[in-house]
């Protein structure tokens, strides 16, 4: 009954902190394996003065990848975390996630939660869609801004 | 940072068992206070064979509430909840378990949470509505079959 593996679904958002100590506190309190996964989304599209802009620029994305490496380096490090249980996935965030959560077979997901408001009705909905589909529990941080 | 008030979304499914006890576990790690809420849908709908009938009964609502009140009970009085923890609420379960979550500054909110499968495709997103709106954080117990 008590969780043994908790994946980490880190967003790297300002708030994000959160949601990275609540997974630790929680992996401590059931003596559980920590993972954790950043998924790069394949299709960032930017703002710019005329509309939204989709770059098809090859060395974007990998410098993209290369920053969210970094970034979940720094993460993982300070969790320590093997590498074996680091994941920096390119794609959709909620398939990914799903994917690893069931690959590795983790019985808990930690995952950030956005309010309502704004960008967050998008954000949200990335939580919301892993609670749908995932095959273990999820527990979705709120994040305050 | 660790978590007070844990509020536990009763559905009284075949499983829900599970969702009390990781509430039930939870609130003892945390060393948390411990809530109960079950909802009464205000529209049952029930199935016959010559399609859906909405009842306008209100001695069958006012059956289904005294039901759901002696279940709560039993399940409120083996986690020794006291009984300013405990509601029975009419309504839409996500509006009044967001309602009461708030109300009594809840700051987890623990239900069970369908696969997607027929009805849990509509039993699911209550999990779901709860996450895009509950002020605090939402733990969704998996519910297996």
């Amino acid at each position: 009954m008590a969780y043994r593996r908790i994946l980490l679904a880190a967003d790297f958002s300002e708030h994000g902190e959160q949601v990275i100590q609540r997974a630790q506190e929680l992996a401590k309190k059931y003596a559980a394996e920590l993972g954790i996964v950043h998924v790069v989304e394949n299709v960032p599209i930017m703002d710019s003065s005329y509309g939204p802009i989709v770059p098809f620029d090859i060395d974007l994305s990998e410098q993209m990848v290369e920053s969210a490496r970094k970034r979940l380096t720094e993460i993982a490090d300070s969790l320590v975390i093997p590498q074996d249980r680091r994941w920096v996935e390119i794609g959709s965030p909620k398939v990914e996630i799903i994917r690893i959560a069931k690959e590795w077979q983790a019985d808990l997901v930690v995952i950030g939660s956005h309010g309502r408001h704004g960008i967050g009705l998008l954000l949200g909905s990335t939580a919301a869609s892993v609670i749908h589909h995932a095959e273990c529990d999820v527990l979705a941080v709120r994040l305050r801004r």
